[in-house]
């Protein structure tokens, strides 16, 4: 895929990334390093309440990860923030995840004339279309030809 | 510290954790498993741009690591979400930060009489007193004494 900039930016537009697979030990090692609940590392604990959930951060992380799958790498100067993150259902290892970012809105930058403010609103959807994470992103992204565009 | 009840939630009172000193080497790592963009993870090219900055994902993971510090270990049933993540400045390894919550509103659980929904407003600062990264937390929490609380 050509890398996506600004004028690419299609607001109802769809791109999709993943799926994917949540490997346990992954999921383990970053929830005893970042948020060492008893839900996110002890398989005893956790057994006896639904299993092993991942913590809402490594979710991010994982989002994340997927956005590296889509051509912004050039073209995404800066994330000015998250709204409305919100965990919806429980993620256990091995589940499968799929990114979905729906174009919201886009407008010039007035102090930087070759970029602009491009919202989208990503979803986590697992194997069985549930959505399990979603949240509102708003980027800095650059222009292909600020000359030339509106 | 005593484990930190929705009874002991008082609005507007501040807790603090920290400060936590950012690792080069656990920055760069982390931003290579996940957010691998090259002002986070090349040397050389961020030495052109102000130097190596950590990603938003990062600074959200520091935020939960402090969390922990705070004892809310058995009384944190769920996290519902953020709201208005912001990132104000950058930050780069060796900054040490400090985490700000102060609570902003709690109500009692319809669904669960065992627990209230309570928020916070969290700040990351750092050793100037600059905020470098803010969002609002909402959080599901267990009664010390559900039959005598309001």
């Amino acid at each position: 895929m050509d890398d996506i900039f600004y004028e690419d930016v299609s607001p109802g537009a769809v791109l999709r990334a993943g799926p994917y697979v949540i490997p346990e030990q992954e999921l383990l090692d970053f929830a005893a390093a970042w948020d060492p609940l008893p839900i996110h590392v002890d398989k005893d604990y956790a057994a006896r309440h639904g299993g092993i959930t991942a913590p809402g951060i490594y979710l991010l992380a994982v989002r994340m990860r997927l956005i590296h799958r889509l051509p912004f790498r050039r073209t995404v100067v800066a994330g000015f923030g998250f709204d409305e993150v919100r965990f919806h259902r429980p993620v256990h290892p091995a589940d499968a995840l799929t990114l979905e970012l729906t174009w919201r809105d886009k407008r010039r930058s007035k102090s930087r004339p070759d970029c602009g403010i491009v919202s989208g609103h990503c979803v986590l959807v697992n194997a069985a279309g549930e959505m399990v994470m979603s949240h509102l992103d708003t980027i800095l992204m650059r222009l292909r030809d600020p000359e030339r565009a509106d």
